[in-house]
């Protein structure tokens, strides 16, 4: 019952704090015989990398992910496969400002009242650092989906500028720093984002997931639905607020006639003629595409003061100067693309399990 | 690894299809010595019960919970508790339609694409009647929340006719039967609802559960945190298409300074001074209200023709008649209300063994 | 994690006190598809039903199964299975000696030390009824294993009378009340537990459950080993105190040599050409027989005077009363069955998941 | 469900491979602000160590633990806790026998036969390496324990040579490298082993771990059983074949008069005036000393030639020369010590979760 697990048959168990010597997972569950390396996380690992542009924390880690154990010889064995990646850039410097202060939005609060300690430096665990591991092993994910399932994330809103449906091509997504699908939508953000950067503020966003190729029957009720473990994947990455499955939100606006998902046969196979379901119905997939979006809220830190309290209780105020990100949705692309594979990889395995 | 069980040490297992002979749940890990009552679990299966009023599905029944083991003399054993509710209104009639075809918007496309067979009298296990089970153990779960902690849900929107906030008043919210926290709308609501239900058609709704008095510290990073496990637990209810904590997706607007929640002492505790955050930070309860909304899509039973295939891949059309609820959001509310008193209980238990 | 549930894929949870309603379980992550009725159940739990016979309790319990859930025109669905068995014979009797004084060798005094309340009539939840529900859920375990797998249970030692196994013959165990496979030594069990019978006394004994024909590969290292879960799952029965696995505690005597299960081809598959490892290597079945024995301690419940205290403290003495078995050990071996069944139910699916 | 985890609340993941360039395991759900360092686990890796004297494998591993995450400041912080060791001497060799050969007695057959692939240097994951991490965590678990509870460990058997219990001296433990409490005995062992040793040969074994000073209480009905959870403790220990609690596989021959452990008034307190039951009655611990005692079957690596078959099914014969233990046994005890702190430690968290 590790609460630093996620997964049931693939098991991912994550490990380390933002200014420690490293961070790392085990992998558990993974079937034999996959043919896997380092450079094969490292692909998704440097997508996620921080400093890679002016968008992002300037943070400059590597991220050199490091197999420990249960690959032999190129082949997983079935073993757990244990992944480490070194902490490079954790520069010494002066702590006292986040020691003894509170800094709102961030956990710094919460986790003092809950352990009556914490690991003050970058946040400690509850750093974003910690999604490295979340992007390595849904590379070891992808394994276990193989070519048949493609999974496409991108922004699609950064504050009230949101991407026209209409634009989307999957070729733009990674010709820009945001991954925007739409080439007009991301010309906008530039500017947009450079105001907010320079202003020391920051702002929220909302990523899109798609799994397509997944064939109808994964996910189990009641409280193994494929939307519910979906909708605790996602928010369970940091700073994410809120999740919706295909028409989300938008489904308390629509009439019965407007949300049903019609059925034709196409090419002799089942074929919806919409996609309000998100391609979920009942906590199953229904072969259609697997969409789900999430909102992440924008970067705690920036650079006006804001009041709170320190630790013995007296009222203060903080300034989180550092290296961060003026819109952390940016990054949560390729780890909400992680959480999807691994979520779709555990669920194969489960139906496996029960449906043969 | 039960699919059918939620909570990790308040854990509740359910079973039951629509139209057997009996539903119901098993409660493990309760705390010994609580007083429990059926009286206590009926008074929450009575605000669910369908067939209230013209605004919930017509079928009659009395939901009558009966106590099967793990009280003894009135009190809580600290051994597993099961319940059972009969079905009684199952009544026998002709399933023809709903044996072969697929209903868009329900799950019998994919309980057939997963399992090969399907019980379809209902809908079966996919029926919401499930959640009367839910709402049973929510009130076990009370017994371990106490008097301290206030759960409170309501319908604040229903198609694109949301209520008004600063007209909210707990009062209200059981004296019309929507849940509906503002007088204003509820009578909007009665004229809105009352044309699509003679319209055979229904529409989407969202519910509010808000939680007070949660002490600061409950939850766990990184895969057991607090709103992880809400969102899994809103999304494992039928219908619901999207789950947000706090600002949620309206946070992907803000700026860093809109969004934080400013921190300030008052009567000698620590005090926000707003609540985007919905109570937790990084996974962890601050002391705020627990702030979570969810989007229930509108009924898939509508009295309207709509396309879809039968079980043999043959083109047809479906008219789902029966007794169904022009707007399933409203029955949602109490089952809201006990998903957020089950993983409350769940975080306390969970909190006390590691913490003390 | 239910106290009250085992397995991880064939997940059963059970519920239900000795004088309660009744008894009942939830078996869950069953594949679709399998026929199932109640008289595939029935068969088992008549071979544990008690009063069969002078040696075991004369409780009345005609153990009749209901199935309740997940089981649609004689075919599992895939969803849970509910099982329930009414208790018949919890006559209303005086239980003041037992309600204010602890038993020796019962659970009576650490239930109390535990929750601080017990049910005390016929032991609660402590009482050997629970095991019905093992044995009906190991006859849904059985439907998963097919006919390849046979599992064979017997009584091999009563007090210090132990069977010849030279003697062993399958067809003599269902021929006499003991499930013995030696005729000669039942004959002997016969007069010797007629005296221990008549003296109001008990004896302990040792059980053996072998299955056979179970693939090699099944099993999982390193705590999810086959031999780690089948002590785990023999031990949770009441009243067991030891589990071996092949030459078990013995193998302490051997050497190397003599343990080493040397490997030969035969019929071009490997053949082993003894079995101190019970069927099991590194905690994965190697394809010869699982051999598994435990050893069940006397009844407790005896017609001699015991010290013991009271639960204000006070010393005292307790005779019990009652209804019970001379040797528990007798009714144990349908249900270690079971348990055999339940287990290798299990890892099978586990190891389809993982392996394919 | 990961099967390299154990324990529920205080639980452990571990990895690695004997060859690999590191072992390692994650230990999460530890309480928050308990002293830990390196050192405060090294005392107990140093008691496992290989290499210490002539009746130990020859592999001369420091096994130097190092801590990664987790501790701050000296503190646990309730995060999880990573710890790795470094394989040192993990020579580069020939490995073309064990390679293609089955070993009789290890997993080799049993892990092609599940995985369809093996890391066979030194045994890979099967390897008892594995077991250096169960000892590191034991050494957190104590730190949960507290002063209070007192674990002891002690080979008891070693062939048919047994200890006399009225020698037993716990000062004697540590004074041969037996841990043998019975220093007669221990001076018989010595000889005999040295022949066994000088004969390439080897020889089981039995270890009893005890545990003093804990609480009534502790454990849970039904599947989560202290001794349930015990006996899959020891099971899933290398080598070993049999789990008993208190008067284990004797109490076979008791009688229910013999067997009841009759309780007292002592100092005001319950007094059991013998310990059969082992210290745990209905799953649940009584407040006497918990008991158990494990058999380890002989070395399977021995210097005599053993018939077995090759990968591609031919008959051979295998003689497994390396650097390995005459009786593997002896270092099972303080694997069998932390077995039992980890257990405890485990079902502390939970009974505290469950009864406050």
């Amino acid at each position: 019952m590790s609460d630093n697990s996620y997964g049931k048959l693939f098991r991912v168990t994550t490990w380390g704090e933002s200014h420690g010597p490293s961070i790392g997972c085990v992998v558990d569950g993974v079937p034999p015989k996959l043919a896997l390396t380092e450079a094969d996380l490292q692909i998704y690992l440097d997508q996620r990398k921080p400093g890679q542009n002016r968008f992002t924390t300037q943070r400059q880690e590597p991220d050199q992910v490091m197999i420990m154990s249960g690959v032999f010889e190129g082949l997983t064995t079935g073993t757990p496969i244990s992944l480490i990646i070194e902490n490079k850039d954790h520069r010494s410097k002066d702590y006292g400002d986040i020691k003894d202060k509170f800094r709102p939005g961030h956990a710094d609060f919460t986790y003092t009242a809950k352990y009556g300690i914490r690991d003050y430096r970058g946040g400690g665990r509850s750093s974003a650092r910690e999604t490295a591991m979340r992007v390595a092993a849904g590379g070891i994910a992808r394994k276990i989906l193989g070519d048949e399932i493609k999974i496409t994330g991108a922004l699609v809103q950064i504050g009230d500028k949101k991407i026209n449906p209409e634009n989307w091509d999957d070729a733009e997504i990674s010709k820009n720093p945001f991954w925007c699908p739409d080439a007009e939508m991301a010309a906008q953000w530039e500017t947009y984002l450079d105001k907010i950067r320079k202003a020391g503020s920051s702002i929220g966003a909302v990523i899109e997931i798609r799994a397509s190729g997944v064939a109808a029957g994964l996910g189990a009720p009641i409280y193994g639905k494929l939307d519910g473990d979906l909708a605790a994947a996602m928010m369970s990455i940091n700073a994410v607020k809120g999740v919706e499955i295909g028409a989300g939100f938008s489904s308390a606006e629509l009439t019965g006639e407007q949300n049903a998902d019609e059925i034709r046969m196409q090419d002799g196979k089942p074929h919806f003629t919409s996609n309000h379901a998100g391609g979920i119905l009942g906590g199953i997939s229904s072969g259609q595409d697997i969409v789900v979006r999430f909102a992440v809220k924008p970067t705690s830190s920036i650079l006006t003061l804001r009041q709170t309290i320190d630790t013995s209780g007296n009222e203060t105020e903080i300034l989180t100067k550092g290296r961060h990100d003026p819109c952390v949705g940016i990054r949560a692309v390729p780890i909400g693309e992680a959480m999807m594979a691994c979520v779709l990889a555990d669920h194969i395995m489960r139906h496996r399990a029960q449906c043969g």
